[in-house]
């Protein structure tokens, strides 16, 4: 079919031969076919969607645009973990280390934060030295050497992503969950992996807002993994508030520190070890959650987490005393908090304005181009059923914009809502899909 | 609202802002605007609609991105005819002299056939030295002087529509009511017309194939143009078999020229008196149609109409002498003839497949690029309900490439259903709105 006729038949609801679908994205990806009629297929998959085949040839497209790594010379089940995105959600910088330690090879390749989103490449990048930049050949190698290595997303890898993202970005069809999951598994496919664990966020600081978005969209990656002889498992989790009690770069590596040295808030552990756990099986390193939690919590106990940790800040270049003298992060200049107006309860979390309110004070950007600040954050000191009593503090903002302090006050005050009744305690895990 | 917001609203169903649709086609025709946010405005447009208050927005930018022609020196209502297309409509050419001898004047900006359609430019360009590309100022002279000038769209008239078209023909966002109707008003609305007849063709050789799709069809057109100020009257025709005997296009002047003189075919007279008395009663020359019906026999009677063809081709710089003498007009080297394979009533034309063997035979075109013959095409000699025998003459074919024949034959024989029963007998004129 020509490129107005697979238009046509998917604007009209028919269904697109796979053939079809590989043409149509290799022609694009080679500029062979202009933007305008992608956008067009884009705007009515939107509307129409994409088969289980019709995914699965678009996905597979995808991956199949670039390089696609191999990672055979390493022995074991390669297996890393994707997170949909959400606020102060470090688990990547403490599971890494963690799992590479238990055995399981971890190959990661992550992004950048954007919009109201953190993203593991910045904080990583906020240790000093750290290269997220890496080739190929270097990624291959710390794979095989270190059992693990967190790199940005390659010119070679998945190239159709690149560009069909930067179109979806300018035409509205960003929210579209085969889009968004073949986006996904594309890159994560391409790393090399074996098996892989999705968490997909779910609530007012993630990408879908609730339960059952989460899961359509946890069953369309998991969909094109096993089309594509992978096995995945996922796990909904929470992000009605955010993730541990730290949002902005270099306090999120300070706090996942805390994890591997087995004091992170409970949250943040409960996520990086259930997750974790799902990896250790995958990885084929125990046979069940409960003997995979108990070797996770022996590499915390042990200090092999954090040994693992001090070892690939060293390999990709970074100063690996950072892990035993925080001190060497970038630290704000001034810290102001945020106190409660009034007495109650912490009912609820606007945890996506909290986002943006750190984009605000410079820890985040709205554009790719903006420059962040590794240095400024907040400290959230209550959690969503605490008591709080009125004029006590609620939010330590660290800044290095004192004009900045005030507007971020605001938006923090507009975000968290007291109450007199307690809200019902919520589970951080909120679902398995395997 | 910003280009992204917009195709965002639209694509959620969200109302849009007149001024920001005017202000997103005016940007686009500029060049502000690329082409593939436009395409993803197209198919949410595709699959959302527009409202009325939308449609005559989007209709009123498309109109106002170029040369509105203003008219008002030539006295009275200027009245025009748009039809949505078909096979053998020629009704055009002897529609516009008879109502300009009538009194009104007739400013007629007309296409170009394409697909299976025949368009009246390609008609007229079949006398010899007849010129439909008219300088604006010479087409207001000529609506002044002669009563009627027909010619092509100029590149000043709604460009945004031209270039919204080209990209809608790539993008599979052709079929598509609103769009279709702010086209066609659009255009016909920059001709410096005061009053409109919609000729909405319904049936196997229309755009659009079922009554309900013409009257929503016509419906739209007609509230674009009232919103507009403008008075419009559809009605809705029968397209189940070619209009008059021939398709071709000097085949079809000849016919035309038929009907001035009182001796074309009933259903193409009928057609076109039935308009004619609506442009007529418009045109305020008439009280109702009945008056209106009469002055146009008469018009007829005394070879008023004919003299205003004469006229018209001669003030267009074609040779006036083939009127009298359609030898003058370019003739086939060859006739074939399609007899009846079998006995029976000729019960049901695929009318778009007899447009698609006129294209083949060399009288239509495909692409725009397309040549064609003005001497090739066809003489039905039966229509529906008639009864024919075994060997009887079904068609004449006038060719130029003797090869064609057989594969013309070939496709007239799969288009035309003989059958035992005779249909039940299907009006011309089947809906009027008003």
């Amino acid at each position: 079919m020509q490129p107005y006729e697979i238009i046509k038949a998917k604007r009209d609801g028919q269904p697109l031969d796979p053939g079809d679908i590989r043409r149509f994205l290799a022609a694009y990806t080679q500029g062979e076919i202009p933007d305008y009629q992608m956008s067009a297929l884009l705007m009515a998959i939107f509307f129409r969607g994409l088969s289980a085949a019709e995914l699965a040839a678009w996905a597979d497209a995808m991956l199949r645009s670039g390089e696609v790594l191999d990672l055979s010379e390493t022995p074991g089940v390669k297996v890393d973990k994707h997170s949909t995105g959400g606020v102060g959600d470090k688990v990547s910088l403490c599971l890494a280390p963690l799992v590479a330690a238990c055995g399981v090879p971890v190959p990661m390749v992550s992004g950048r934060g954007l919009g109201h989103t953190g993203g593991t490449l910045d904080k990583l990048e906020s240790i000093p030295g750290f290269k997220v930049g890496l080739s190929t050949a270097e990624y291959r190698r710390l794979v095989h050497e270190v059992g693990c290595c967190l790199i940005g997303q390659t010119e070679t890898l998945a190239p159709a992503d690149k560009k069909l993202y930067a179109l979806r970005d300018v035409t509205a069809t960003v929210e579209c969950i085969p889009l968004i999951a073949s986006s996904i598994m594309s890159k994560k496919l391409a790393e090399g992996i074996d098996a892989l664990v999705l968490d997909v966020k779910v609530g007012s600081g993630a990408f879908m807002k609730t339960l059952p978005d989460a899961r359509t969209l946890a069953k369309t990656m998991m969909g094109i993994g096993q089309a594509m002889g992978r096995r995945v498992v996922a796990l909904l989790t929470d992000m009605e508030q955010p993730l541990g009690r730290t949002v902005g770069n270099a306090l999120e590596v300070i706090e996942a520190q805390d994890v591997l040295r087995g004091r992170g808030p409970a949250d943040l552990t409960e996520c990086t070890y259930a997750l974790g756990a799902e990896m250790l099986v995958l990885g084929k390193v125990a046979s069940g959650v409960h003997e995979a939690r108990a070797m996770l919590r022996r590499a915390v106990e042990d200090g092999a987490g954090l040994a693992k940790w001090r070892q690939i800040i060293e390999r990709q270049g970074g100063d690996p005393r950072v892990v035993d003298d925080e001190s060497l992060l970038p630290g704000a200049k001034g810290e102001a908090v945020l106190e409660a107006a009034a007495g109650g309860h912490l009912c609820t979390v606007d945890t996506e304005a909290v986002g943006r309110a750190a984009v605000e004070l410079g820890a985040g950007r709205l554009r790719k181009e903006d420059a962040i600040d590794p240095a400024v954050g907040f400290t959230l000191l209550k959690r969503v059923g605490d008591r709080v009593e009125k004029g006590e503090p609620l939010v330590r903002i660290h800044f290095n914009r004192e004009d900045k302090v005030e507007p971020v006050k605001a938006r923090l005050t507009a975000s968290l809502k007291l109450g007199h009744v307690a809200p019902e305690a919520r589970p951080l895990i909120l679902e398995r899909l395997a």
